[in-house]
């Protein structure tokens, strides 16, 4: 018998509830033959404030033994900004090799867009999630003086960007338009760019079915509004990533639908999936969160388990619910939840 | 008398046509007692083609002579990525230190947006203009091996940092709704982003009556697609600045109506103001490039010297202009500028 052990980390103000219907859904799709496991871990403002602490050696040791991850959300105004962040976001993704950030986008029937005219939204953007102005490299001298001086240094090797080049031309390949973008800003960051753009076009030899383009990053925020539906698959750096897939999950229905795997693809340490919306303390603990982009994620999760059935019908779950909520009154995270199970089941 | 000495760099694509029409409406607006000069001077791709010269020490001597600068596009496929952007735009933005980088978003009565529901978009980004990761500081090592790394530094200075936030003050100071958006990425950036956050709050010390806020620039594109009348003034770094004012041009109206302005604020150096938009080259001499964002850029060249009531005349005159195309048959370069004489002038 099969079984799947899952590390469940709500973390902070929304994060709690939306998992709680994340798991609900699991549980509802997964094979009788599958064993569910889970374990929480709390992480995040309260352990921060408790403990002092965001992410310990001893924590990624137990992390390390299951074999994906859900998170809610990880964020809180009490704390000061970055720490979280860093402490914790980026330390796991870092730690567990999360070199593949893959961050789908579709516009789903009857959801709505701040674009005009309900263009076709259906593509994929991998976002390298290891290098670039990531890694915490930099520095300041003199602070809080007039001559002060900070830098950010923006690391990108041949290994990191290869793996995730590579990825992204197989999953544009396993598509039917077979399209593959690469985005950066090759004509001001020259020697990123193009150590991106060379690896870029070497690597595509080996995909001679792919069609490829280049866009700088400020070209594609004009493109992504524009005309979204060019997009197939998007590859790009870890910042040009985070800005433009924020841009990606505003067109295509909001960060309340986004979901992202924080991906590990060798499975040498588990792959993390998590909702791409924050833990909007705001509107915690009131029940009017939407839990779609958690169980979207779980949907990720479950196809990068190999559970592609489950995913999909999580999708088409999803998918119909957002359909039929137009114009209806906004039901609780927890209606939401109940339809959803309902739907996956029925 | 006065006089106004102008140099006029036409350039690459379709920026011999949109300059024709921009050096038009300048000579019908200006007032008589004023006299215009203007001196052309030939940049872009067939000067490097012709000289390997992108722009040398004696040209930025000669430039330096003027009182401004008026640019139409530079950049030509033909010449390797990178090499026209950073051997002439950014040396030129860098040796005229044209730390503010001046990009207002208006998007006017009748015109196009790919936002649903025309909404109110009447905002300024300030964009740092000669520091961040755009001064070239940077390498690789290793090149076209498996084992090559290649950096990026972003170099930000309290000096740089708070001229640029003190100019967006003044700017928000102003406006109507005196509201100024810091927008960076601090939670990541940490080195950068506090030296910024901290400069910002600072600086807001002196300026009590406007309010600020803080955002991340992942979330200002989502804002920027879903509130932009959120926005009144925002200032940014270099890399977000560029980013995001090409999608806010892509909201308010296309690159075909955004403007822009090079300056530097204590007229050591003489500043420069182009459309937002390149050169172009598929459409380039078929008479079909909107002259409107050149036409602009004239404007704030104005009113940067001081010609207040022709650089709103000019303004007025773009507005009605594209108010009357709507569905209206798309006019030529030239017909448009015919149409936008007469309006300056009647
Ligand atoms: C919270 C932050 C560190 C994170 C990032 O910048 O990657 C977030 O914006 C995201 O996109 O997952
Ligand atoms: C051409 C390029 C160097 C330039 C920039 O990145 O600043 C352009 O995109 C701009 O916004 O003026």
């Amino acid at each position: 018998s099969r079984s799947l052990n899952l590390a469940v980390i709500p973390g902070d103000g929304i994060g709690q509830e939306v998992v709680a219907q994340g798991l609900r859904i699991l549980s509802a799709v997964l094979p009788q033959d599958v064993k569910l496991e889970t374990k929480e871990y709390d992480f995040g403002a309260r352990r921060y404030h408790a403990t002092g602490e965001t992410l310990t050696d001893a924590d990624l040791e137990q992390l390390k033994r299951h074999d994906a991850i859900l998170l809610g959300a990880i964020g809180d105004p009490s704390v000061p900004s970055g720490v979280l962040e860093r402490g914790f976001l980026l330390r796991l993704r870092f730690a567990f090799d999360h070199h593949v950030n893959l961050r789908p986008s579709k516009l789903l029937p009857g959801v709505e867009t701040p674009l005009a005219g309900q263009p076709e939204i259906d593509f994929v953007v991998v976002r390298e999630g290891t290098e670039g102005p990531y890694t915490g490299n930099g520095g300041t001298i003199r602070p809080g003086t007039p001559h002060a001086v900070a830098t950010e240094v923006s690391l990108n090797t041949a290994f990191g960007i290869e793996r995730v080049v590579r990825d992204a031309y197989a999953r544009a390949q396993a598509r039917p338009r077979k399209k593959l973008a690469l985005v950066h800003k090759n004509n001001v960051l020259v020697h990123a760019g193009h150590l991106w753009t060379d690896i870029f076009t070497k690597v595509g030899e080996e995909f001679p079915e792919v069609t490829t383009e280049y866009m700088h990053v400020d070209a594609a925020t004009i493109h992504l509004v524009t005309r979204p539906e060019r997009f197939d698959v998007i590859v790009t750096d870890n910042l040009f990533g985070d800005i433009i897939t924020d841009l990606a999950a505003a067109i295509s229905g909001g960060i309340g639908v986004a979901a992202s795997g924080n991906i590990n693809p060798s499975g040498e340490f588990p792959s993390m999936f998590e909702p791409v919306h924050g833990s909007a303390p705001d509107i915690a603990g009131q029940g009017k969160a939407d839990p779609s982009a958690t169980v979207l994620s779980v949907a990720l999760l479950l196809r990068h388990l190999g559970h592609e059935s489950e995913a999909a019908r999580i999708e088409e779950a999803v998918s119909a619910d957002l359909a039929e909520r137009v114009g209806e009154p906004a039901r609780t995270t927890e209606e939401i939840g109940d339809a959803l199970v309902a739907r996956v089941t029925g």
